[in-house]
């Protein structure tokens, strides 16, 4: 079952900078699909950063998947190449399926080969990380544990999750807790 | 169109050994299929590097494939986590697509996602490199131009053609150049 996409697909103004300015240094022959890609991109409805919906892969986003044949879950990073560093939840905006990922919703199912080439349906059940959701409306990596504040780690009004390989914010901050004020962007809710 | 897969798939003892090691140290949230994969490993044919079939996918061998609804081509590079850099021409064999290459023969055929979520079938129409049949049969990455020796880049019995990111080679050497012998393993021929 491979999704009919509802065209066009929809993406942050900043993403679709980014990824058009990686694409035009890129051979045709080292990308499966550099002119669809394009084509993509260019049909593509935009959205500055804050308007992007939750529910939407963008770059950077930590996206859950069900293998629907055996209800099997795991996770993928949609990140930009040079953030790539050989972990399998990372998958790069130009690597076989991650090309596919950009504007993906919940409920949206994949078709693609597994071991021994049989073919899995994969279905995106969670946006367990969006960056835009976060408000980390200027990221252009993604998260890692050590970048975030020492005082973060221990701060008791964040309940945390590590839900593949993020951590996720459980509960919002009390407002008497000026926590990102205090820390400005550097702060991340986590 | 998936390819209905001859069972079991063939593997060289040596990637067996060291997909096996790799896999286990994987959580299962981390690697879409990795029971499936693990299963695939357990009744896979297993050959010496030296009996492997030329036209076998193997870890790092350079593969071209043809996207049949366009007939556009590209070259992907299995290779292991670690040897990921970032190029969109390196696929690693716990990525996407990637752990069904091994075994893989030229012709077979895999349904993945494109740009925006639409099908493409591949073929897989050359190993334009394979480690086993260049007689490096100990390898465990890829090749760079770099590592070759400077010799082996000016010698006229060699006539390079750059494909898909590595040097192959054109023409056999002649009888009376004794290039392997001089330079041993490391005179790869390219």
């Amino acid at each position: 079952v491979v999704t009919v996409r509802k065209p066009p697909i929809t993406l942050s103004s900043q993403d679709l900078d980014r990824i058009e300015a990686l694409l035009a240094a890129l051979p045709s022959s080292a990308l499966a699909g550099k002119a669809e890609l394009q084509a993509e991109l260019d049909r593509a409805e935009v959205l500055a950063p804050e308007e992007m919906p939750a529910s939407v892969v963008t770059m950077n986003s930590t996206v859950k998947f069900s293998i629907v044949e055996t209800g099997k879950e795991f996770c993928l990073t949609l990140v930009y190449p040079r953030d790539m560093d050989g972990s399998a939840d990372r998958i790069s905006i130009f690597a076989p399926v991650g090309s596919a990922l950009p504007g993906l919703s919940i409920g949206d199912e994949l078709a693609w080969p597994g071991p021994g080439g049989k073919a899995m349906t994969v279905r995106v059940t969670e946006i367990v990380y969006q960056p835009e959701r976060a408000g980390e409306l200027h990221r252009s990596a993604p998260p890692r544990w050590s970048q975030r504040p020492i005082a973060a780690q221990a701060c008791r009004h964040y309940r945390r999750r590590r839900c593949c390989g993020v951590w996720v914010k459980r509960a919002p901050p009390t407002p008497q807790t000026p926590f990102s004020a205090a820390y400005g962007k550097q702060a991340r809710v986590v």
